[in-house]
């Protein structure tokens, strides 16, 4: 399993007129802890387009439990919870806030697509290589 | 059922370098179809709060089958497939491009606040009456 | 001169906690305003991508009179004043709310880059005679 | 003066198509800036509105001179340059990337509401004080 730990402080602009954090910021949100889980593979999402590689997202779900206000400082959780098979790499989430309260949960999937055809692709080898010593 | 269609152009702050819509932004396009629904009851969302009810999202799910791009006409469809029973109100999408395109399916579902207490309540008697003749 | 008229609604993620549209957001309602500006002259700006031509800004300056609020219908004017000269295309604003109140005054100053070099390039002949019809 | 240096790495959806930081998001990065400039009277801006008092931007201001990309870590330094006097709060900026590149300079200016009346007012004594200390 890989897990990571993300720490980011709510801007006022996420904010709506609720007062909250408006739902669809966590979207970016869940991107800083995706992209920090990734960097424990020795790599970045930077470098994997470098290698001519888009990830974009196949499904994006959230479940709010409660709400996060400006200034907060959020805790996201990021798990690769098991090895990805053929050709999704699925994300598992957990956001706190400073209090240690569950906000919400989620999961994004995504595919890998070449991206000179922009066709959908096999996760690379040197991907799946430094994705193996994390699950045996 | 209700079932409404909005439309609108894709902006270019709303694209990533993978040249894509970014994922999150649909939470913004469902929230611009959601409003239009609501319309068809008789009042904005904007009157729901201002009734003292607040209708966060607690379920925000999204299904991407293909991107879209800057400048592309996107045409929302959104429903409500049944009418809400308990605390719960569940509107589901279908986004397309100009070209009739299915780019993704989505759901999000609403509870209703308390402005004051921001404690769950029911859906009030007005919101009730208004979607009753949508279901019969 | 260019004058060109464009309409939006305010969508609820463009609020803050303050109940105001954020600050930051202009920059979107600008580049809508800009955008339709621009197809005054023939083409489109995705069009002048697909040329070639990238046209980042290197200006933008926001006077701020008066908030917008959610669901407002905003009007955005945006100018052409005077032909480009040398290197520089620059854009004028007003934003209306349905009051016809001056919600704020603006200016964008956009360059030409190369695409694939991404050095800066005078205006090309085919936009500077879409240009002059406009300016005598 | 007032002097603060605050970092941050620029997410994937604060991109654009054209491969940079979208010209907007430094809305957003400059009030990053402004919120750790303030920490260092002794508040948060957070407080400023616990106290009654809004701040709403009158003045923005950027002047980019090179774009951000992708994953960069930005250092924004925010300057309060002179005590404020009357009812504006000026702030200064400037953004470089990881290289030690300017990528653009920028102003922002701040007024004081009162919340309740939505009244402008003068900087509250509580404000003045804090500031007084860092110019003699």
């Amino acid at each position: 399993m890989i897990k990571s730990e993300s720490k980011l402080r709510v801007r006022y602009g996420e904010t709506d007129q609720m007062g909250y954090v408006y739902y669809g910021v966590y979207a970016q949100y869940y991107e800083v802890g995706r992209v920090d889980a990734m960097r424990q593979l020795g790599f970045s999402y930077k470098d994997v387009e470098a290698k001519g590689i888009l990830m974009p997202v196949v499904e994006f779900i959230v479940n709010y439990k409660k709400p996060a206000f400006y200034d907060d400082e959020i805790t996201i959780i990021t798990y690769i919870k098991k090895k990805p098979e053929g050709l999704k790499i699925i994300f598992d989430y957990e956001c706190y806030n400073s209090q240690k309260e569950l906000l919400n949960t989620g999961k994004v999937t995504l595919v890998c697509l070449d991206k000179l055809t922009q066709k959908m692709v096999k996760l690379p080898n040197w991907f799946n290589k430094a994705l193996s010593s994390f699950f045996k």
